[in-house]
């Protein structure tokens, strides 16, 4: 099974080792099991006896390695990298991480994922003081705190400036002599440790690079826990006790891929039991189940097991999409021309189509789809969604910073259902998601971050605060 | 969904037009749905007003044309193009199609799917005679031969050339006036006729790019056949009589995409069956049904619905694998580094799993992907394939020529178990094979070519004959 | 000092070895001492044990090898090579040389530098029978004649094919055992043999790759000379004794490097006796010699030291403009934007200048060149040419075969000084010329070929002879 | 005439400009007449209505700007570009300049010819207070001493900051509604500023790029000067009167284009002078003249006429040499395999030569072209270099910052002449060189920089004092 990515975009992965000979080599190989979380760029900082080396640059982990001799020259036993997701017109090399600091007294290397919710003003009051940033992005503000921190200990400027910055974060640092892993109070961002059979420790946004590497997952990292890895192996901190659980939903509904596990729980299973749960909650009569390549197809599977209902392939998605630099005309498009997805007209002609997908943002891709079926001759689409209705922005790390773009701010489920041109809509419940992620915790919401479906924010929202608000005031609410 | 290509490859896909002011971008987008059928190289010709041009290279369609201005200039009306599979040492683009001949007389562009069975005679026969060949590709052969001939029509000297060349292939011509499509008297390779909304007409290897374009099916070209498409329309003609229906199996079985209709039979219907069918023959205790991404999850299905057993995303692959050029080394493989494959130890973990793959080659995969499930926590790991053991080679267009590299060809089926290391193995029946394809026929076996299973050939074997009857001696028969 | 290319064109250098083990890196730096002689394409063919291999592409040699790889591959210890000049239109790697031909009995490499006279003709002959050129190039026309000959050995079809064959040709051809060196009934190309320490044999285009692969020069090929070069070293033969040395005057005044030496006579040195005898027929005042970089630099000397003026650099030409991608719009240019040439006015300003350049062919540059001078501060700008005015076609291999584009077959000298804006114009006598050059031998115009100051052409011109007829009677005269 | 960058390296050129809407074009147009000034990397900054953008890359600037797009983003009336030379292992694309920094409260671009001082303690400084540089290059100090400066006013903060800088430095930097161009107390880098038709300002290291964009000079930047431009025109201010003119006369020498004029006076003509004094410096009998191409080309006729010996091309250098990525091995270099520059010896055999050259830095170049034209034939070879012996570092901007490296700092002048096989070697006095720049000045050295001659300092070294001074003990003086 392959997964995609879709216009819903998660902020970057990071990966980080300490210990191997081939540890750029190996960060490689684990960033390209992340490579669905970020295309716009990808970069490798090496550390070679305290040296910091580093290769970075726009395009797929595999353009900006085309050439190995940018991976040759990253010696060193410890390595950290990251794959970052374009946010629109900042595409610029200087964005691209890791972030690497070369000091009179010293070395940083850097890598982020996640978004703070007070980093305007955090480098606002930065630059006043008469800093200047080599990039726009946020992720540099913590590099400048722990400069600027009078902390006289290193890990005491660290915990400092991560007490400092707000919001979701998942960081690796790289110093000198050591690898340092941090989560934020929420552990909105998953980050997980593990360990490979030459006891070199990996740290990884997603479990599936674990197996990629041959490691084993130790545990995942703990909301406000700061992770020091060095020769010694691993030491766990906390900069803040003040903590509670809300991880991400959107990283088991669509991000994740289906071979990772996020506390405790196996993505695909519990995509499955989001498809079965949906088939509970879903009340007409349908011929077959058809899945959204890639991202549904678990749900898809526990759709059509609950329910009774054959799965078919409907839907075939171009595995070479990636690349291309043609694309139809207008004009070609309303002759038909359409590169990407096609409808298997042999399998959906004369039926009643369960469209089974993970989420609607804008409703545009589910209205082409619902369209291509319609027109390869199913007679019924009915659209089943993995996820309840997404009508708030996220903060903390996914895409979503305003409710203008998302079709369930500002319409009901039966005017969703009007302009996707489905013969009905069902999403599933908050409670049905909750239930079936099913981490093991007392946390409310089950431990989950379930804020972009309530409008009821985990954390204070800081710099996002003001425009939220009167974001709200033009939108009517969706539940 | 999506497909992919492993170690048993087609030889090319091709794709013409006729009639539309962007023929040759249609051309593209046509080739960009068959891109599986061959990443070798890929090239466009097309037709302004009698004048031929054409851009041709190395590498993936996407890539051949990265530059747009290289579609650009492919100006007119009418277009073929080519995707063609890398034939080891044979890698140049002298080779990659379609071919373009410009004489004081006229213009002739070719392009070939298939393998003929005299080619080596005919070439030594032509250059005998002075004949000098650009390529090491026998495509070109029948060139020299429509040159040649001394019949006095063109459409005569293209038949008598069609006459000549034995084996299986699927050609288009373009010449100054018209695009000829013809097909061996075997039909072992699949060619379709479609046509779009504004009259242009379309021929293509598979129906899937009828989709892509926006054509309509017409009607499957015939064994035997040649089409003659002008400004006055189609012109369906025979250049033999002599014919016997005996589509290549394994266009079902793998290679073409799960969207194509191949002689009105679905492929992705097809293969649903053909894993029913292997349900039913199959004679083991399991849990859950695992396919091997991506070409098996249409036979995965079908058996999960058949057998009853819950149809589980246990295999994950990596859809960003097509570009990299690092690889982990030996070295690194033996510590469990992976790029490709996971094994998805959440699902699989403790159950006793029914592995469906397509076919069994050399056997190194299915050995490597019965250990991934194994480390994976897999208690019992049962292969089942969804076609008949491959025992023998194929000389219409399939790259296996040699029975060396096939492992049924030297081992039975019980020590092909051993060998991949799995608890049971179960192929498909050539019965069960030719039933759950069922073209509507009353050709023998239904139709289909399975010649590499049953060593019995379809037609004489030519310039193989002797190679093939010594290789039969060093080998022990399967069945 | 360097050397440059313009508007007048060379078609093509070549380059080959026998004997030694990097015979494809030495052919690579061969090449790049002529690569002045042609910037379309480039390619290197090599022979490792009668196994022929080659690379090939457009582009300067250095981007045609820019990944080294693709010259490792050349083993071997033979190889030709071959730069080529484009004409318009035929811009494709099908035209790029070597061509390299694989027969069921043979292999063969061909490189050629000249043009043929009876091209059409023979190539529209062949095709009549059915031959197949690969490409739209002359030089393809060999390798037709050598298979289609009926003589019993290779050499005896080698010179027939050659005695077929009209015009200026230096060609290398390569088989199995031997490279072959072939010199048209004229001499008109140059092409000398030279020796390494080794005792390697080497042959150029051009003395000045001697210099560069560490060779020492031999002879030079006699007109009518076919050369065997193998293990056993080199026989000299004759196809034809038919012969009459008529060595293109151009390659004296404009197309080779300084430092070779043509039929003994260095072209350097050539060039500043053709400066000095232009000072002697100058009849004008002036200050100071400028000569246009960087090909009449040598004549600018000579002229200088003849005259006693002070030899001066007033014009500066850019050595970084081979590759640049953008240049300056049209009203830019307007506004004085100009990137490769500058006048120096600290240098000219109010002084009288003798500007010196090779040749007029349309009058554009040398227009512009003035200008430049005058812009810059010249009083007085007087312009004296180191050859002949150019009035007739070249069918030998120079890229001039219409009288349309040459100024001087269609004015007078006064007209041709008024239209490039200069106070005076004077051009060298075709004896100056002549003396000035100084071959010793007593061939006729002293074995120059000044066909195209005279009109009156060394050979029949074939397949030209009507185009040129009709030429004539539309200009006048220019003598 | 064209020119070239030899292992004696200038660090940098700048090119800015105010006013005209093509700003970013003529910038490129600019750049790449000053590209023999840095080799490594290019970018340009632009200015669209208080809106910084920015390309840049490493790489020659057509390499750079291979794609147009880049340069057609970069939209505005003004813009500033920089073209960089590499000094060793800090080749990064963080390095390239202009630098450019986006502040919440304004934006800077920056882009520095020249090299400082003092930037180790500076920099030192900086970071104890929190500062973090995103490059390793010592211009970016000055941006962060503008951003820490407490003066109230912008122009303020611009000149503390130039104060607070030592060494030599000529600086573009670009704010939202100016262009400021400042130059260090002693000009040791050349910084001219002129004007288009159009009324637009331009500045760059050399005029010869004011001929490429059609601009006139209007003068140069003076010492301790700060330049405004603005859509008021041009101010002139100075941040410091505490000035000495102390122009670098490498710049005469070897690094500027011989069509730049500097300080008044016109490099070839300068260079045609050093030719003509040194020839009345010169003691020994020769035949012929004969240049290192190309720096040394006006220093031979300036030779050549003073002495009334012939010039000749006894020197050829490939014009195609900036791009390959081939070199000989070093058995083919013994071989005799030459790639850059041959002797000619049709020009030099059996003639005593006296080879002009600029300078010697380590004398392997020297000895190596000795020896060339000794292989070639000549009997005696005079070396006479047109500059004192170079004898000390430089810190003000040439990359000669140690005395291992110099050959005339640990040799006399007959150890030299021995060391590169010279018959004799001559150098011009230091009294000569100035006499023949004649900078029309009363300021010490005739206005000129000649330390490196002298091991006199125009300025403290601060950061550099110790070292130096260490080194003075290592080494015997030249003198």
């Amino acid at each position: 099974m392959t997964y995609e990515v879709k216009s819903l975009n998660e902020e970057c992965g990071v990966f980080g080792i300490w210990g191997h000979p081939d540890a750029a080599k190996l960060t490689y190989f684990g960033l390209y099991s992340l490579q669905h979380r970020g295309q716009e760029g990808a970069g490798i900082l090496s550390n070679d006896a305290g040296q910091l080396k580093r290769h970075r640059d726009m395009g797929l982990l595999s353009e900006v390695f085309r050439d190995p001799a940018n991976l040759d020259k990253l010696t060193g036993k410890a390595a950290i990298g990251h794959v970052r997701y374009a946010t629109a017109g900042e595409a610029s090399v200087d964005n691209i991480q890791p972030f690497m600091f070369k000091f009179h007294d010293g070395q940083l290397g850097l890598a982020h994922n996640g978004n703070l919710t007070n980093a305007v003003s955090l480098r606002r009051e930065l630059e006043k003081n008469g800093a200047i940033f080599s990039s726009t992005s946020d992720s540099e503000i913590l590099a400048h705190l722990i400069r600027r921190s009078h902390n006289p200990s290193f890990m005491g400027k660290v915990k400092e400036a991560l007490n400092t910055v707000k919001g979701g974060f998942a960081y690796l640092l790289m110093i000198e002599d050591k690898l340092i892993a941090a989560l934020d109070p929420n552990g909105f961002r998953p980050l997980s440790i593990g360990k490979m059979a030459n006891g070199a420790i990996v740290v990884s946004s997603e479990t599936c690079a674990f197996e990629v590497v041959g490691a084993e997952w130790i545990r995942d990292v703990n909301p406000g826990e700061v992770v020091i890895i060095d020769d010694n192996g691993i030491t766990y901190d906390n900069y803040t006790t003040d903590t509670q659980l809300a991880v991400c939903s959107m990283e088991y509904i669509y991000f994740a891929r289906p071979d990772s596990n996020i506390r405790g729980v196996n993505v695909h299973t519990a995509r499955k039991r989001m498809g079965a749960q949906l088939a509970r909650e879903f009340k007409h009569e349908a011929d077959i189940v058809v899945g959204v390549p890639n991202s549904s197809l678990s749900a898809a599977m526990g759709f059509a097991e609950e329910s009774g209902l054959p799965n078919e392939m409907g839907l075939i998605k171009n595995q070479y999409t990636q690349r291309t630099f043609i694309q139809p005309t207008q004009e070609l498009r309303e002759q038909g021309v359409r590169m990407k997805l096609s409808a298997v007209s042999g399998v959906v002609k004369g039926k009643r189509v369960v469209m089974i997908d993970d989420s609607i943002v804008r409703g545009t891709t589910s209205r082409r789809i619902v369209q291509l079926l319609k027109e390869a001759g199913a007679t019924e689409v009915h659209v089943a969604i993995g996820s309840p209705a997404l009508a708030y922005p996220c903060f903390y790390g996914i895409d979503i910073q305003t409710r203008k773009e998302l079709i369930a701010a500002n319409h009901t489920v039966e005017e969703i259902r009007e302009i996707i041109g489905a013969d009905s809509l069902t999403y599933l419940s908050i409670d049905g998601l909750i239930d079936s992620i099913g981490i093991d915790t007392d946390e409310p919401n089950g431990g989950l971050c379930v804020d972009y479906f309530t409008g009821k924010y985990s954390t204070p929202l800081y710099d996002y605060e003001k425009s939220y608000l009167e974001s709200l005031e033009e939108h009517t609410s969706f539940y």
